[in-house]
């Protein structure tokens, strides 16, 4: 048997499963193997039909899996002929490690392709009506993670106060040490920011407040996932996707 | 009649039909009326069933239409019952005034959804095989778009050489300018760059090279759109979308 399979590294979007593009959702349907992320829930399953399932990222008081393993699991099956959906939070190649695998699959001789999915990052301010580029507010945005303070820290210490909006992913657990970081860069008290917790799905809610007010707060179960966004467009919130609440009542009348 | 309809703001995602969201495409499908960006694609608007389509973008060497002539027709159509759609390129609130829409419609009392989407700036990269953050190379990534000097000059500016991977939309017209700018504030003339055409449609191609080659380089038709990358992550390239020949390949054998 010459048969070699697929690898379709799948970004889910933010967790509702009407935010993953088509082909993502096609993938899920024909996939044999579906290796997916801690945070992908359990409705964007529904579209794996007969994929067998296996959850492989890290959850807090687990030992992880390693990258390694997971490599292994992609290559061996995708050998064996199957076509495998590593399905990922958000964008695959947007802090998920995608880059590392496809480079894995790519030296092992494995076909893979990327589909994009709407990133996080964007979706959860956009769900809470917040822009993060707005004419006379913002002329860009800077995406860092909070996992780790090696990684943001190099970052927010390089932007000049009030120059962008600042996004934040997985950064709850560290929301009072950042802030603070930038308020001792410059950036004052004021600026406007917003915690969006758990976008897209049915508990979203949104946190608004300000920078130092973020520096001082503590938020119930800071290991959630949460998107921090810090700049003068986190006071605006016109509109509301979210889970389509208003959007569907509206239809329905 | 006190029947209201719904605007729903829609990212079209970069270009290929197959990466709207679902929900994206079911608002298409069931649309009255959809209003769509210069760049959104004929591909794209089959998508959008039985409504009456108006372009209303921004189109070199054309009178553009005036942002407040496209919120009145929106405003007046959902008034008289209809399900509208806003069809933007990329996503509707990353330079797409889909926040001042927002505000428009809000103010007017027209009920409004965001429907976010698969963002250019992260998908032109991804496709070409470029991760914007990768483990030891970039641990984030900051967007502007080189449409007007104003805007990205001062984000530019306030960046420390090699800190973050930069992607620059609406660009390509400017890439000389913004290349030499960061040249002059300290970044490497050997710093990786790639430009991505027309991301994931048919004619999509992809130029690497360095900054300094950046801001050397002429490209034939500047007017078209492009996207720039810059950071260490623009020389990976392992993985390719596009528009899925090899992935289709690999799946015929």
């Amino acid at each position: 048997m010459s048969v070699i399979g697929l690898v379709s590294l799948v970004g889910a979007g933010p967790g509702d499963p009407d935010l993953i593009t088509r082909r993502g959702a096609r993938r899920l349907a024909e996939a044999d193997l579906v290796l997916y992320d801690a945070l992908v829930t359990p409705e964007m399953l529904h579209l794996a039909g007969r994929a067998r399932r296996f959850p492989v990222g890290k959850r807090a008081g687990r030992p992880s899996i390693r990258q390694e393993t997971i490599h292994g699991l992609m290559i061996r099956a995708a050998r064996r002929g199957q076509r495998v959906v590593r399905l990922k939070c958000g964008d695959p190649f947007v802090f998920g490690r995608g880059g590392e695998e496809a480079l894995a699959l790519a030296t092992a001789g494995i076909p893979c392709e990327v589909v994009p999915g709407v990133t996080t990052a964007l979706a959860a301010p956009a769900l809470a009506g917040i822009p993060v580029t707005h004419r006379g507010a913002s002329s860009g945005f800077v995406v860092v993670s909070g996992h780790a303070e090696s990684g943001y820290g190099r970052v927010l210490d390089s932007l000049v106060p009030h120059s962008l909006t600042v996004v934040v992913l997985m950064g709850l657990a560290s929301h009072a040490a950042l802030a603070a970081r930038l308020v001792a860069r410059g950036w004052s008290r004021e600026t406007p920011a917003a915690v969006i917790f758990a976008a897209s799905t049915a508990d979203a809610e949104a946190w608004r407040g300000s920078l130092g007010e973020l520096a001082g707060s503590a938020f119930p179960d800071e290991q959630r996932p949460g998107t921090i966004v810090i700049g003068d467009v986190a006071a605006l919130g016109h509109a509301r996707g979210g889970t389509g609440e208003r959007a569907e009542a509206a239809r329905a009348r």
